[in-house]
């Protein structure tokens, strides 16, 4: 896998932070969101950055070791929350109708036949994209999650979505996940790429009690066991990828690499689509300074993802759910970063006295 | 002062809670805002609230201690600011716009002659009151800040504000402020009203240098010996008001209580605004559960607030601005609160299967 992703552009740095200081407002009192102004500024090479057509995709996928008991929930639920998505009664429908960001629902792999459903298309408030690898992913507690081919084409079809969405001009995408057992998924590639012990990796998921956390880091454990990769900075990411992904996780990786290419700002969720990210980063390491580190999730390995990213999230409130809302939350802020740069007076043309 | 404001009805809370949990959404995986969801309908006493007509007021006035030297900028840029509010430049401009909230900027004690301008009409972007008590208040320093007459017009003239816009329809109003000087002000309010030895309470307001802070430290300890009054539990806050308060903080108070008496939502900024709860809170403690703590000032003393008023803040941007910035970035959070409650299906009415 190729991706040609640019590092950003040191060009304009000096001209943006002048901008940004030239606001009326005391020097730095916008907080995070100067920070934001400059990293999108430096991304679309300009003074004057556009978010055009914010753009939403959820990847939806099932996992082979949920049937062994790694989540609360039955493996049904990722179909029937696809549903849910499609017909605009989930957190993230609300979320993004609110936010103004279009949303799109990509079958990655979903042990389900959704029939014809309306893809992505222009104004199309919840469309379904048919991209199932297969019917869910093997279970990995007995053998690879997917062959490489099966990563492969995920990685591919994530990548040519990126690129599609960018080529109709969205210049901001946020991502989301569903797949009853992917925390778990997320959990076992944090613990690879990161070197964090696997039990800080592992969390409650959408809600295990003390006896199914106890299970779940048990049948982890066993996962780790069978598969006997290196783990951390000798971690082969494909190779992880395969070995525990989802169908969702591999999709999700591809779409942020092919966006990232074409110069789109991400929108970056919670935990799980955090672990996608650490597997692109290790494909292409300047993906970084592309992304937007949307919120804090309640998952215990959240934390250590973003430790290795190096990454501050923007909000913090306690969300545990997935879906992209995470990012449907914060594409207000960051739109409102890029607003400031853009809308606000300086203290010349607003006729403004400076600091005395 | 007398506000009769009712403390939150407790006979909905657990038909919310359980509408709340039969969402499609594992139980709390919304965190903070399903918290925020159930105050919503306490409050407005129903499981379908609406925040319709949501409004910014940022109440502006100048400050006779700012020449002494407790702030960065001279004290023309409270009306300089004022005029960039009206020609919508302003930070808050650009959030209030981006958010879809009417702004009215309330001009309660600025130095300076507006002129005639639109104030609150339906429709208008930016309008300004005249309400000025006076051209600035006194010198802290020197003697009492205002009169009992004035602080009681201050507040009075806030409390109808607050009414009016009730009665117009509004159901959520987020307040800023601007006056040169006024986080000073915010700092002796802090002090005698939370107790917290003077120095914890006093930071760089708009950027002030270690010089500038320490000059900031001395005059402030000599206007607490010179006034002389008990804090903590002791405190007389309507004394302190008159002795240290600006009049934008004072007409905040009147409008958070007049507002709140009507059953509005409050959504509070930061250090200053939160300096004139405190106020609020001595004269009617029930308005505590009427308000959303939108942001984590980077003012040092706003801990001490939020200890005091037992608050956890929306975000945490860094912002050290004030306008208002941290409500009006914090009003889309809320009203996704309000709008999961209102739109998100059940797990009956989407056929989703619950935790197994």
């Amino acid at each position: 896998m190729n991706f040609a992703i640019p590092p950003l552009d040191t060009a304009l740095v000096a001209a943006l932070q002048q901008k940004i200081d030239n606001k009326t407002k005391p020097l730095g009192a916008l907080g995070q969101l100067e920070r934001l102004a400059l990293q999108i500024g430096q991304l679309q090479k300009t003074l004057t950055p556009s978010l055009d057509r914010p753009h939403l995709l959820v990847f939806a996928g099932d996992h082979g070791a949920a049937k062994a008991g790694v989540s609360a929930y039955p493996q049904d639920v990722t179909w029937q929350m696809v549903e849910n998505f499609l017909a605009g009664g989930a957190a993230i429908n609300v979320f993004a109708r609110q936010s103004g960001m279009q949303l799109t629902i990509v079958d990655a792999g979903v042990a389900h036949d959704f029939g014809p459903r309306d893809g992505l298309r222009e104004g199309l408030r919840e469309g379904l994209i048919h991209a199932k690898i297969a019917p869910g992913t093997r279970n990995y507690l007995a053998e690879p999650a997917m062959s490489f081919a099966e990563r492969d084409a995920a990685l591919a079809k994530g990548a040519e979505l990126g690129r599609q969405l960018a080529a109709q001009g969205c210049k901001v995408l946020g991502f989301g996940e569903m797949g009853i057992g992917n925390t778990a998924s997320a959990s076992l590639i944090t613990h690879f790429l990161t070197g964090t012990p696997l039990a800080d990796c592992i969390g409650r998921g959408t809600g295990l009690d003390d006896a199914g956390l106890a299970r779940k880091r048990d049948l982890l454990a066993q996962a780790v066991e069978r598969a006997a990769l290196p783990a951390d900075a000798d971690a082969d990411a494909l190779r992880v990828l395969a070995e525990f992904g989802g169908f969702e996780i591999a999709m999700l990786a591809g779409a942020m690499l092919g966006a990232a290419e074409r110069g789109v700002l991400l929108l970056i969720d919670g935990f799980i689509v955090t672990s996608a990210l650490l597997v692109a980063a290790r494909i292409a390491p300047e993906i970084r300074d592309y992304c937007v580190f949307c919120h804090r999730s309640a998952e215990p390995g959240h934390l250590a993802q973003l430790q290795t990213l190096k990454a501050e999230a923007l909000i913090d409130l306690g969300l545990r759910l997935g879906e992209g809302t995470g990012a449907a939350l914060a594409w207000p802020l960051v739109r409102a970063a890029a607003a400031f740069l853009n809308e606000m007076a300086s203290f010349e043309s607003a006729g403004v006295s400076e600091k005395v």
